[in-house]
């Protein structure tokens, strides 16, 4: 016998591996922050022993989810200004909002509630581009969660940098600060190709290069960024990126909502991961990006969330539903993003377009043990005829019940195992008062 | 003092009166089944004593959700068969899992496991087209919801009927049964117009005025009704219906997603209301509604789940969210569907549009107790900006903590009180197991 710190076993455990096995009566052994093996309760039970066994009756264990583009310390803007045209919403509220109040005590204390949030909701690992990120990495650690953390990099200033050098600085600054980190992944996060001059992207993907980090960038979002590139550069975002060589299996771009036959070629072929942001997108009529395509090229797309500020939840569960029914109106055929396309989207390939494919991601051997079950005794999950239908059509956050990350529970029975939830809600209401009492400029 | 039942009290109360006022720190008297007063918990508190108080420190009080069209009792056919083309669905899996399974015992099952699902969502009345109905009204009454229920009329046979004769006989049953009901509103459901003949539908018409009981039909669900009815017609659904003298304000057309101009102008000249249904028309790839666009026109626009076959829950708050979003898209504009209007076609239209605007659909004097408390304390709903936005863009069924209906507590602490979950629970999978071992033919 074998000794493994956890076994965590289930009615259906979904490896998300090669082959989408669906593992009914499945455990999975743990060992420090690894799995040691994934297979049917009697095979593991057989081979392993452990410290502590987390009975599954009645649940589902899978894979962590992976939010792939957002700016989590949002959170504190969640709500503050809805229903609006996007032009007024960004230059009368969130830019005046950030720059008022972004501070990295700010930031540390909105990605507590944003990783809460997101944890309970079983996202384990999350993709950020914001300011004052090394707050967010210190609040991510002693949360308990993995991310891929990158300095927004502008040629305008804000309240973080006034020049481009100094985003430029900052941004190199905080990779070498995290270079390593077991949990935190550094990036580089050049804005945007209307926010950013072709040398700054340059220069942006040269630091990745030096570093070997991923980029991270906001890639054909709404039709003013490109007619606006059109009109500089007389070529779309995705072509003005290749141009300069920026493209490659490195680069997460998120958005991608009005990307042509063309760019949809160059981003398959250059192995580009997207980030497709369905609520935000159809929230400030943005637009709908074309997934079906995509996916029929070949391009991993997979599931963000955006900032809250425009969404209003950091829900990946939701992305999951909304996106796999919309794309089907669109396309007129119900066959498309079917439940179990859906749920690789979410969960493996998110890991892959964030360079995390040998990381997490999916439940085998060797890969980080970030866990989650969830409960199937519950009337909107009943009965069960496929375990794949229902959680992507029917699955909500306060099904799942227990998370685990690198090996760590940080989630059990629904409740934050690593820090208060009660305080974590307490400075996010303060915060917002003060905000709310004070305003935004 | 005037002496009440209950006083429920909240940091916010949104009666959904016609001004839609936003009572913070607000109360609702309750006394029998009725709302005695609504206002500021500093007014009611002085001017009324209670048997119990219910505290609602970091809660919202709000009116029963309202979904306007279903077929709830198909919570037992949850997941059955996903991601594949409408036709196969239906011929080949529903209506085969229909013939086989259907009978009283069915239903009243299955209607417990809907409105478990329904109230712990917040929904308090729900509209309803099915077979078995006698079964469906004495489970949902044992229960304790609300709900306006009617038989299917087809011109097909199906194990409910063989004749149309049969039919209208045992939809006029129904009508005799349950009228005069508090909480079963009977109504005549004749299916659609390609499953009815100009002379069924007539005649239904003619038993719903007889009767004076509402009117409950698919209009407009998908292309090929619209094509099917033009070819024998020559006329579009809503005009044919228009022709034979069947719209008028006692009518919900579910869907209408593919409806032009001039019925958009028919539908808004006879106060027809309407079920929009987005979840279920994109996962079965029907289409988009003209939501906008008949709101413009003056038409009631409601929200209803469907069948959960097609959708896969029973989620009023996530049709909220998705509808939203979606039309802001489909339009380019992010300022239609506001979160405020949103809310008041989830709850006041969709009592008006049921022949219920008397009864329920806002925290009104006079007006059933059918009341909504849902908890604010969630990292979800953290900090608040704007109460409207959080439970539109943001709140979930597991928010909702107290549900009322009637002046009868039927959810406390997010359990039910009128039934016990297990049991419904457990009957349900042993349904589901039956169905999927022994098949649907």
């Amino acid at each position: 016998m074998i000794h493994a710190d956890y076994i965590i076993n289930g009615d259906y455990v979904l490896p998300m591996d090669e082959e989408l096995t669906v593992i009914k009566n499945g455990a999975v052994a743990i060992k420090g922050t690894k799995i040691l093996d994934v297979g049917t309760s009697q095979e593991i039970f057989k081979k392993y022993t452990a410290r502590t066994i987390i009975s599954g009756e009645g649940k589902v264990v899978c894979p962590g989810l992976i939010n792939t583009h957002t700016h989590a310390a949002m959170v504190y803007f969640r709500g503050i200004a809805d229903d609006i045209p996007l032009k007024e919403w960004l230059e009368n509220h969130i830019w005046p909002a950030e720059n008022r109040w972004l501070s990295p005590e700010f930031v540390a204390d909105a990605i507590e509630l944003a990783c809460l949030e997101m944890l309970k909701g079983g996202i384990t690992t999350y993709n950020d581009m914001y300011f004052y990120e090394d707050a967010a990495g210190e609040a991510t650690k002693r949360i308990g969660m993995r991310a891929v953390l990158g300095v927004g990099i502008l040629d305008f200033p804000t309240v973080s940098a006034k020049t481009t050098d100094e985003y430029l600085h900052n941004a190199e600054q905080f990779v070498k600060n995290w270079k390593g980190d077991e949990l935190i992944t550094p990036c580089i996060a050049p804005h945007a190709v209307y926010t950013c001059s072709p040398e700054t992207l340059k220069k942006s993907k040269a630091m990745a290069e030096k570093f070997a980090v991923p980029l991270h960038i906001h890639l054909s979002e709404t039709v003013r960024e490109v007619e606006e590139t059109m009109a500089k550069y007389n070529k779309r975002p995705v072509e003005l990126l290749e141009d300069i060589g920026f493209l490659d299996e490195t680069v997460l771009a998120a958005h991608c909502t009005w990307v042509e036959g063309n760019e949809i070629d160059l981003l398959a072929k250059r192995k580009v991961g997207v980030s497709h942001c369905m609520e935000s997108n159809m929230k400030l009529a943005s637009g709908f990006a074309p997934v079906v395509m995509m996916l029929m090229a070949g391009v991993k797309v997979t599931f963000g969330t955006d900032g809250a500020a425009s969404n209003n939840d950091l829900n990946i569960l939701s992305e999951m539903a909304t996106t796999a029914k919309v794309h089907k109106a669109l396309v007129q055929d119900p066959t498309v993003l079917d439940a179990k396309k859906v749920l690789l989207m979410a969960t493996r390939w998110g890991a892959e377009v964030l360079g995390l494919g040998k990381v997490t991601g999916s439940l085998e051997k060797g890969k980080a043990a970030d866990i989650v079950m969830a409960d199937l005794k519950k009337p909107h999950l009943t009965p069960m005829y496929n375990i794949y239908s229902h959680i992507v059509y029917s699955m909500r956050p306060s099904d799942v019940e227990m998370v685990m990350v690198d090996g760590k529970i940080v989630v059990n029975e629904g409740k934050l195992m690593t820090a208060d939830e009660s305080g974590i809600l307490y400075k996010a209401e303060k915060w917002g008062e003060k905000i709310s009492s004070e305003g935004t400029v």
